[in-house]
């Protein structure tokens, strides 16, 4: 039974995974996944993983079979699981909390081989409007405070299948990352009377230096503040605190901007690794005003992490300016 | 020149290191280091390093020759800079700072094969008077705030040389992730009147299923809410805040519990990829009562880390009881 766990000091919540243990012997290295090896996100494999959540799929074909184009599963081994009763307990000085939380994965496509970056946009907007779906059903739960999306592209980057696929983990607590943009987003918004990300978007449209793509309603740029090289954030421009409240035209903007930028990033940098992550407002309605939903995009191209994890001090090699002329550079 | 900016979401600090700038094309694979490649922290080499700032050599041998046993050099690559003036400004609506600050490079040991973890207890105690040597004297300058001690252990934890040693960084600004623990010691502070990481320890030898290692003046274990697989933090037993207040005897069972971990890390696992940390109060003087210095030892184990980075939300697949069982369970 997985179980949360709070530091005393920070405050920070973990997932402490007690079902599937590992032991020392689990850390051995990987290998890269080898040719025409067995895989549970193909036609045909449907049954080696748990019954479909959400399929598009055309109206004759049955769940669970062949013929869909984006299919919605739980993952066979959660983080955290939905038939937990939500419980929270002391040990001794410190706090705990039973593993409730649902954990699904989303697979992109039924091909194999195809990776976001260079699929079709229409996959693409497929991908979107199933994250919606999954969002708003899991935001009717009342136990569950934030919904994460996020997607680990290649195994330096996280991903154990090969497989495009993201994940989406809804949570009792907010994350803290999340919690941190949230308070400072609130803070600005006391001083200023405006949103913070409204700001930057203004102000990145005025200098024009850091932009990667722009459309009506979407922008990408690389943060004046990267942490890592050729970070890159998606925004709508129009201020929006909720993911899940996302229309048909949106959709089709994020899928172009969402592509581009991933095809920019694909062709500068050789298919980096990459993860992408989803920072939507909690379900519980918080932020409104000052918060707005944007999508971070952090390609895996250097390993200096380990101080950058412990100290929350972040060195980066390429200043934003320079990421983002590269980016723009590629014909795409 | 660096320069340091703050995302105006978050206020966290990020180094952006302009000087050696990186190219789409300089994130290529970076090969292991072959045998027999020229090394610049081996004896007879001294001359490719900037000269050294510290040195405990035989009192007849000459300064940038061989003869020493422990040699602090600064950083030939520096993130920061002790040339440059410290200066605040604004960018629109960004703020930044000139990328002041020391960036220093510990060569632990003139044997280029060998490991702290198997090398002799009295190698590692010299380590430590160099830490403290050079963080005293740089804790006199009144520009810098924090002195961060740390150390990356293989090319997977960011290690760029094979050569033992590890790095100072002093920085103008407090790093978010010391501050958060800063804050959330006080906040523990002002509620309980105690130290939070006091009671940790009391609340560890009670229960005595997460020590590793335990002397009369130092305690190591595997924290209640470990964020990775194996973490595991050495504190003092007794209260300080300031490592630059470590004393002689310290020192020797600081070297002994930190020699013995780190031997049953790299025995259990294989002599794994990590990162230490030293956590002590900034220069300041901030957090008297209610701060404790330790050092956190992080194996870099698992490739999850992007989610993680992306949204402050760890999941370990290794309870810290188990870790410890582990740990304690090898032979040394």
């Amino acid at each position: 039974m997985p179980e949360l766990r709070k530091d005393p000091i920070t405050n920070r919540w973990v997932i402490i995974a007690t079902e599937r243990a590992k032991r020392p012997m689990d850390f051995g290295k990987v290998p890269e996944e080898s040719k025409g090896a067995f895989c549970p996100f193909d036609y045909g494999n449907e049954y080696t993983t748990p019954p479909e959540i959400l399929a598009f799929r055309p109206k004759e074909s049955q769940p669970n079979l062949p013929g869909w184009w984006i299919r919605v599963v739980p993952n066979k081994f959660p983080a955290l699981e939905p038939g937990l009763k939500m419980e929270r307990y002391g040990h001794g000085m410190y706090d705990a909390m039973t593993g409730f939380g649902y954990h699904e994965i989303v697979i992109e496509t039924p091909d194999h081989n195809a990776t976001i970056a260079t699929c079709e946009e229409k996959q693409i907007e497929e991908m979107i409007w199933a994250y919606k779906a999954r969002y708003k059903a899991l935001a009717k739960d009342p136990g569950i405070k934030y919904i994460l999306i996020f997607k680990n592209h290649k195994r330096d980057a996280g991903a154990s299948l090969a497989h495009s696929h993201s994940q989406i983990i809804a949570t009792p607590i907010v994350p803290k990352r999340v919690q941190e943009e949230l308070s400072g987003a609130q803070t600005y918004f006391q001083y200023k009377e405006r949103c913070v990300f409204c700001d930057i978007i203004y102000q990145e449209r005025m200098e024009s230096v850091r932009i990667v793509e722009e459309t009506d309603l979407f922008i990408s740029i690389n943060p004046y503040a990267s942490r890592f090289p050729f970070e890159t954030w998606i925004l709508p421009k129009q201020h929006t605190h909720d993911f899940g409240e996302i229309g048909e035209v949106q959709v089709q903007e994020f899928a172009t901007v969402l592509k581009k930028s991933l095809l920019r990033i694909y062709k500068s940098l050789d298919n980096p690794p990459y993860n992408f992550l989803l920072h939507t407002a909690p379900t519980t309605g918080e932020g409104k005003q000052s918060f707005h939903w944007h999508l971070e995009i952090v390609p895996r191209l250097t390993k200096v992490a380990g101080f950058e994890w412990g100290s929350g001090f972040y060195i980066n090699p390429t200043p934003p300016e320079d990421a983002a002329k590269y980016l723009k550079g590629v014909e795409i």
